[in-house]
């Protein structure tokens, strides 16, 4: 068995991900953004407001601007489901060319599980321990009596690209793959998933924690907005909006009309008179009177302002 | 100035938008996810279930089955940002090869607005009249004086690839534009939205038209989950969630477990008895005597099964 | 075993190429050059030299605008190199989703040849009649061992994504794939080149058949100018053009000059006083008397003369 | 106007080419294909070996491991053509988010050229000295007038995103340019060909500069086989093998049969017993006799062994 070689994160039983090499990062995402949208000054925290309002409005091309190339060994059935990611550049090891080599994933006890029945494509619930090692032991021999015949028939000549036809898809592969950092998040964000197959899960994850060395900001907003994110569609929010009282949407947008005012105050600090204008300006409904008791009781949250002004766009869908 | 073609529709005040050909429609998007997930039958009803599943879960490459070729005719700076969407092929109407013809886009009155403050790339409010006639004769003394020029280097023999580049933007070119389903309405949801520059939505709308006639079940999909879909980041639902009581989520979990029941037994009528159990095993709450009231009283909203428990587990992320 | 569908050309032993539908043919190819380069009339002999010059002027773009959509059915190892063509649209069968089918490829007794020494990607020559059976009883062997331990933990209940892994890369698979002829062609160009794997040619020949039909001119074309072209590289030249004497390509360059005036007197007849300044026009050196007397006992090739031009520059090219 | 930045090369009167960042050269490019081909030593001799090979016979994802990204400033009319190129990434100075700037494109005298007849879009010869200052006086006009009343228009407040259109295609726009290196070599294939219009042909060549330093091997090769290549058709091969004598093909062979003898003997020399064979081997037809008298008055060639060969088995293409 080859070793993984030694700045490698290790993937499943003998695969890895590697990271070559990489071309830019967050400060290239900004510095091709200010392009297109003028220049402006540039402190670290105004950078991560920038990426953070790219990728909420889906302005996805500065993101393109950043490239990482990966070394990757991993089962065949894994960089089958990897490949149809089309937007990669791809180097693998040909077995035309070629011979293989004697590795092949066999799974661990603990990943071994039922088919799942609510999610056709996925699996739950460890089987009995018998059932596990038989699936163990079926694998080996697949595996073991496959490479018995590939080598025999390899030392007898025949063709490489004939005789491989016989290996099964848990035989490792090995490729460099290329892909600028829009396309890899897409990637990791369909991969990382929980409904993704454990074993390319695997390797989305140690890609994942590259990205995240190499562009914590747009990593950062990549899981807030895309990742995390809850949509509601048209007609659950149709529902929403029936059910939901709009005195409970009230109490939730006087609460950002709040945020909006103190985090403005906290960017920009105003006197007393500017604030409650600031208040009503920003949609507060409250009279001065109520304005005042609450501004010097609550502790509101504060926020970005632009953000916090595109949520209360949001919930004003929401009403009746 | 060139006729605009019996087919076409007509854009701004010389441009147009035809649909020269198409290749499948709803049913090959059907036909090829059918390969992938396995056939079943294929009555007309499921086809819209599995074309509203895959857009909700983004399985977006059967929607790349479906092509369509458009003859379009468009000032330059419309071109320029159509261009941007670059998984088109693309044949433009050269002017190093051919003369320029003397047709240029010069605004209607009612589309000369102020710079946006808000926005910083929109246009807001409508300017007073006598702006707008300047607006439009300048308009036309570039346009004009342009061509004049050009036509007459032209004429001299000066190299047409050089003579061109005294040309405004607003002059009209033309392409043939092809684009798959997926790509095309990523395109539309861009440029037909209210941010886009109104130049280049009356083209997307246009485009769109034909979109809902060649594969309906999609673009209202797409409408329903991708245009129409509010999201939620990870950040307003830390907000969400902090000011939502529990109790309006639950008013809405309970509705959701009436309306699977409803739906289930809609679906495949079940005998009284087993209702109270299909409901509790759908997260019901209520006890025998409350569910057997409110289900005579009460008319339930009828819905997708699967989309309501989607829905269902949504709400659940917002508890806290 | 599943049977082949009516329409489907049968490829290995149980695989097959479907044409499933497509969106034009030579008329779009001509139709949009035509947009990019001028109108122009458009009889039918004048498509097929307008594709031939796009064809060997490399003007890729308007072959673009053809589209084929096909279902395939081969074994996996096929899949894996046909994917690495990215440009295609792809719906496959899954494996996580469906059951496998106990249908794999096993070499025909003619198909089976030793590793090619030449070549390290090919095969050459055959194997003895024993060797050939041995290889047959190993695919075989693995073939329904594999199945049988597939369907096993399958009725044990064993997630299918997991289960899977233990099938060989000759079980068949299937897909729609759909693509545009540049493409295509470029697909084609490698695939049923005798450096091909030949179980991937029988593939590619298939689909060929139908592009073929679909678009003759352009499939003849592509033939003419990449398939059968010849290219000698800058090293390759300098050696011809020390070897080859002047005199053996001035013949050749006299012959040109012959053939381009037979060729335009051939498309527009002139009188015989025409006849010389036009051959001496076209870079003719021989005089009148001479020119005379060869004129009236010659049987001159006639061409193109745009392409019988391009090729008098090309010899000049080699000259000392 | 802006000044042109310190590490960017100026290219017409106002623009520049300047490479922001770039990812691995011909050390990348041996890297990824040894993944594919198999390990092998690496002297730098052999990567230029390899590298060659890649590119004669187009295997063309080894290139596409290396990266360049550009910061670029040109006319719009050139970016109109430069955009057709769709494999690269592009973030463009927005004029919807930003006010122009006053930098427009005037031609210098020496490149103001008539239409030429032969080549549709292409310019041939210089005009007469009062033309040219008509034109360059007709730029100077087009340009300050439509910056006047953009100027005044956007002064007004009238919505940047309409008042831009009526500016020329002679603009300056700025973008940052992202591509690896096969595209990136094709675009330079292309736009630095003597067929390419001038205003972007100074940039593709620009940007050829920088891929000469970054990754010299390849450009080499791509010079050798694909911008220098000369592709004779199946037409033309057929002509050239009615008109080229059978003698003077054969001298050719010949010649060819010494070069790979000698190189052969260059790389691992012989014992003088062996060489004949070696060179008969080879299809050499001289007896014995004419062999030694050759080989020891002779100076032949060397050159690449694989090489040789493929031109021999050009060469056999064109016998009778």
């Amino acid at each position: 068995m080859q070793e993984i070689p030694k700045d490698a994160i290790k993937c499943l039983d003998k695969g890895f991900v590697r990271l070559v090499d990489s071309m830019g990062g967050d400060d290239a995402i900004v510095q091709s953004a200010r392009v297109s949208y003028g220049k402006g000054t540039s402190k670290v925290s105004q950078d991560r407001g920038l990426i953070r309002y790219l990728m909420r409005h889906r302005h996805s091309t500065p993101f393109e601007m950043v490239e990482f190339k990966f070394h990757c060994k991993m089962p065949i059935f894994v960089a089958r489901q990897w490949v149809r990611h089309r937007t990669a550049n791809i180097n693998e090891y040909s077995l035309r060319y070629s011979e293989a080599r004697d590795e092949f994933y066999i799974p661990k006890s603990d990943q071994i599980e039922f088919q799942s029945a609510m999610n056709k494509q996925g699996r739950y619930g460890q089987v009995p321990d018998d059932l596990k090692n038989k699936v163990i032991d079926y694998f080996n021999e697949i595996s073991d009596r496959s490479f018995e015949i590939y080598s025999e028939l390899n030392e007898a000549g025949v063709a490489r690209e004939l005789a491989r036809a016989i290996l099964p898809v848990n035989l490792y592969t090995e490729w460099y793959w290329k892909n600028d950092l829009h396309n890899l998040l897409h990637f990791i964000g369909l991969r990382s998933d929980s409904h993704a197959q454990y074993e390319i899960r695997v390797f989305s994850d140690a890609m994942a924690s590259h990205v995240k060395k190499v562009a914590p900001h747009a990593w950062e907003a990549y899981q807030d907005y895309a990742v995390k994110g809850l949509i509601f569609s048209k007609i659950e929010q149709n529902i929403l909006s029936k059910r939901l009282s709009n005195s409970s949407i009230d109490d939730l947008l006087e609460d950002i009309a709040y945020s909006i005012t103190a985090s403005l105050h906290n960017n920009k600090p105003r006197n007393e008179n500017e604030l409650f204008k600031l208040y009503s300006d920003n949609g507060g409904l409250d009279n001065l009177n109520d304005f005042q008791i609450k501004w010097n009781i609550a502790n509101f949250e504060l926020g970005n302002v632009r953000e916090l002004r595109e949520f209360k766009s949001k919930l004003l869908r929401l009403k009746k």
